[in-house]
């Protein structure tokens, strides 16, 4: 659990924070009888960003935080009773209104693919339908970055990225929950002060252009950091110009002042060439363990080209391209009802047909296995299974293609881990959170487990997330039937 | 002023959220006695999002409330002791810290353009570096938001756009500043309660497919809505087909309980073929009225297309393509250094060089104006000037291209308005924040004064932010010594 005793700072309570027509059908729900109607809500997505292989759960500990926090205030109830729209008897209701339901989640960090449940709600209409709003814009928003993040630490090679973003994310939340997604997926850091603080993402920062700009030179502007951070000092070297004049005031500073632990950073200009350049320079005043970070504009792609131009970069700094996952804003998680309880407590999948056929939902209250080899402990499939079958390890087990079944295979040597883990139990917290930094580590072995080939960045191989058979049928019938009765 | 009273919503303090390296040097200034040194520092962006032709400034009433809550807490400061890198006379310092200092900006939902400020800050030199990381993110989110959104508003030709993206949003300020932003820009409302209950912005909503999916069959979730809201009833029609079964159960249902204000809402399939289709149903069925509402990963281009194909809509919900601009979802506004004052109270521009010329700064403390037509109210260009100097209206004023100083243009029946507010004097605001809807009409004023030949979304007319001679004087004569000094 993090610990938030430490901090003073005010948490906002994000009850309202839902799209209306969540308490429009609320109120229906309400009136209409169907307030204690047990159902079923999956969250998952449908693509890939960036057309990766994969995503990276993010953002169940805010959403723990917010449906522990879930509450009406008196002047939230005088706000809506302004709408006009909702009935006293209702509004009543709200005012005591808490969480009773179930919640299922594969834990922060996790490996993803699409069409999968990475989280199920089991809860009374209202109330299930009530937090669908906070919990897709938090895993949208969190899994997004941390997917984006983990793509650009893997381009780096083992170089540390340090996240930069906070000027250019959306929104202060944007920033510190970004920041924490990316340090989650592998950064090894941030610029953001406030993501330290509350999140224990290590926040860290050295000089503008400003800080150069303030003296009346270079070299004092160098000189006079140096002498207040001996110990450590890393000197932004291209306010006039890199080689002729950052890089030779830089040494001159680090030598007159001892440092030991001393880098700088380029960010402007051709970032390859000018290393390289630098390197050179440094290694040749003797400074060979000098590192060079290196920022500007800078994600997956163009850290993979400087790297085989064979750039002589440490480290690098990436901001507005991570920190709004530039390339691909928007990961479309999406909430869709899979079942609901009959009066005697009988589960009844739900479908939702598409006029596009990618868009069916997979009926029914389920459980996800992941099938790793054991051999290896890589990863083969996603096995999606009805709630009340098992997966059994001591048995050959046949997974099919969901859409071209004659394809299939017969696995033997292998193991099944359940990825969705409860959460909430009648609307108490049954999980304990693990900090950032289990976090961190949990994702980086998950990642580990991933095929190479999954991990392209273009053209990744496909991962199959199969329905077992039992699940399967389910959904054949159940869209035979619809389509039949159209 | 926005009347918090009404709300017991607690607002964050976001006093942590800088980047890092603010108080690194911070700690520097403050140690090399800079702490006192008064510095002038421009917030400009430098290129128009979606290669528009103007950007919206917005953002302005959070960064007042920022300033205005600047402290650090105990708990704050004994965080930063625990860094190690700060000096305890710094930190005592700090726990007085207020902003002191002098800011203007332009008023929210001005229109802008690129390389003129639209925020100025004057102020001690630690103070003024401080508060950038929040000025950027609040500025860049709003205004990136905003200028979206008019594009959007735009393309719809006075049809009214509701902003449905909170599930999809960066995070939840992301969510709530972004359907303010929204707003501002011209949406019609928002689906987020929480936006309405904090920002006055007006949140509707209906119902979801999960609603029709919960009742027996469609037309039964229509009546029962019906019976719910018979003053003014949308009904979503596509959970099964459109034309088959949603628009005949709406009819039926509008029809059976009477409902005068009614619509329907289509979310997925062919929207201009399917709207056309519905439309004809409800006019041979006598509900002429009735309203056809789209949505489904809608944009300006996407809507400018449907219209032009004769789609027979009358109001679109756009979700995540506005609140994240998916298309270009950075706005890369900039901070930057502009002049010192010396111990005389001299200022003394300061200029930041580059490999680039674009990205040269433009020097010293600034007044903006905007040359208006008397004939017409059309603005003609902005002009950047000195501070100590005024443009006479009563004289013709010739201006020129910063860059090609032989174009040139002699203004006589124009009026100059100053676009930079004072905001805070010596650390108190000095500024009345109007109202978001007086926002509003502010911003849909200056949509107004604009050519259409600026408001392409595609190549648009290039609006001029020129120099006066004096100004454009000191630019050169700063660079000319700077690469000179090479």
């Amino acid at each position: 659990m993090i610990d938030t005793t430490m901090t003073n700072i005010i948490r906002e309570n994000y009850t309202m924070l839902f799209d209306f027509y969540e308490l429009t059908m609320g109120n229906g729900y309400f009136l209409a009888g169907y307030q204690d109607k047990i159902s079923y809500f999956d969250l998952f997505y449908r693509r890939n960003p960036d057309g990766g292989g994969f995503a990276i759960a993010c953002g169940l500990e805010q959403i723990i935080d917010y449906i522990n926090n879930l509450s009406f205030s008196e002047e939230d109830i005088a706000f809506l009773r302004s709408k006009g729209c909702f009935d006293e008897t209702f509004l009543a209701y709200l005012r005591t209104f808490r969480f009773t339901g179930d919640l299922y989640a594969v834990p922060e960090g996790t490996v993803v693919f699409p069409g999968e449940p990475i989280l199920t709600v089991r809860a009374p209409a209202i109330e299930a339908q009530f937090i669908e709003t906070f919990l897709l814009l938090t895993l949208n928003h969190q899994s997004l970055i941390a997917t984006k993040a983990n793509r650009i630490v893997r381009a780096a090679e083992g170089r540390a990225i340090s996240e930069f973003g906070s000027r250019r994310a959306q929104g202060p939340s944007g920033a510190i929950l970004g920041a924490r997604a990316a340090y989650i997926a592998g950064c090894s850091g941030t610029a953001c002060a406030m993501a330290e603080e509350r999140y224990q993402v290590p926040a860290t920062g050295t000089m503008a252009h400003s800080w150069v700009l303030m003296f009346d030179s270079e070299y004092e502007a160098f000189d006079t950091y140096c002498k207040l951070y001996p110990n450590a000092a890393t000197l932004l070297v291209d306010t006039y110009n890199v080689l002729t004049s950052g890089v030779p005031n830089a040494i001159r500073a680090f030598k007159e002042n001892n440092i030991t632990r001393c880098a700088i950073r380029i960010d402007s200009g051709d970032l390859a060439y000018l290393s390289q350049k630098a390197r050179k320079m440094l290694d040749e005043a003797g400074l060979t363990d000098c590192k060079i970070v290196a920022s500007n504009a800078l994600d997956e792609y163009i850290i993979r080209d400087l790297l085989k131009q064979g750039a002589a970069i440490d480290a690098f700094g990436v901001g507005e391209r991570l920190i709004t996952s530039k390339s691909t804003p928007v990961f479309g998680g999406v909430y869709k009802l899979a079942a609901i309880e009959d009066n005697k407590g009988n589960i009844i999948p739900k479908i939702k047909l598409s006029e596009n056929p990618e868009k069916v939902t997979t009926p029914h209250f389920k459980k996800l296995y992941r099938l790793i080899e054991k051999e290896n402990g890589k990863a083969i499939a996603d096995y999606l299974t009805v709630y009340d079958e098992t997966v059994d390890e001591s048995k050959p087990l046949t997974i099919f293609d969901p859409n071209y079944t004659w394809k299939s295979k017969t696995l033997t040597d292998f193991y099944a881990v359940e990825l969705l883990q409860p959460i909430f139990k009648n609307g108490v917290c049954v999980y304990s959170c693990p900090t950032t930094e289990e976090i961190r580590r949990y994702c980086a072995a998950q990642i580990e487990m991933q095929w190479d080939e999954i991990k392209r960045f273009e053209n990744p191989h496909h991962y199959y997330v199969d329905l077992s058979p039992k699940l399967w049928d389910c959904k054949q019938m159940m869209l035979h039937k619809l389509i039949r009765s159209e």
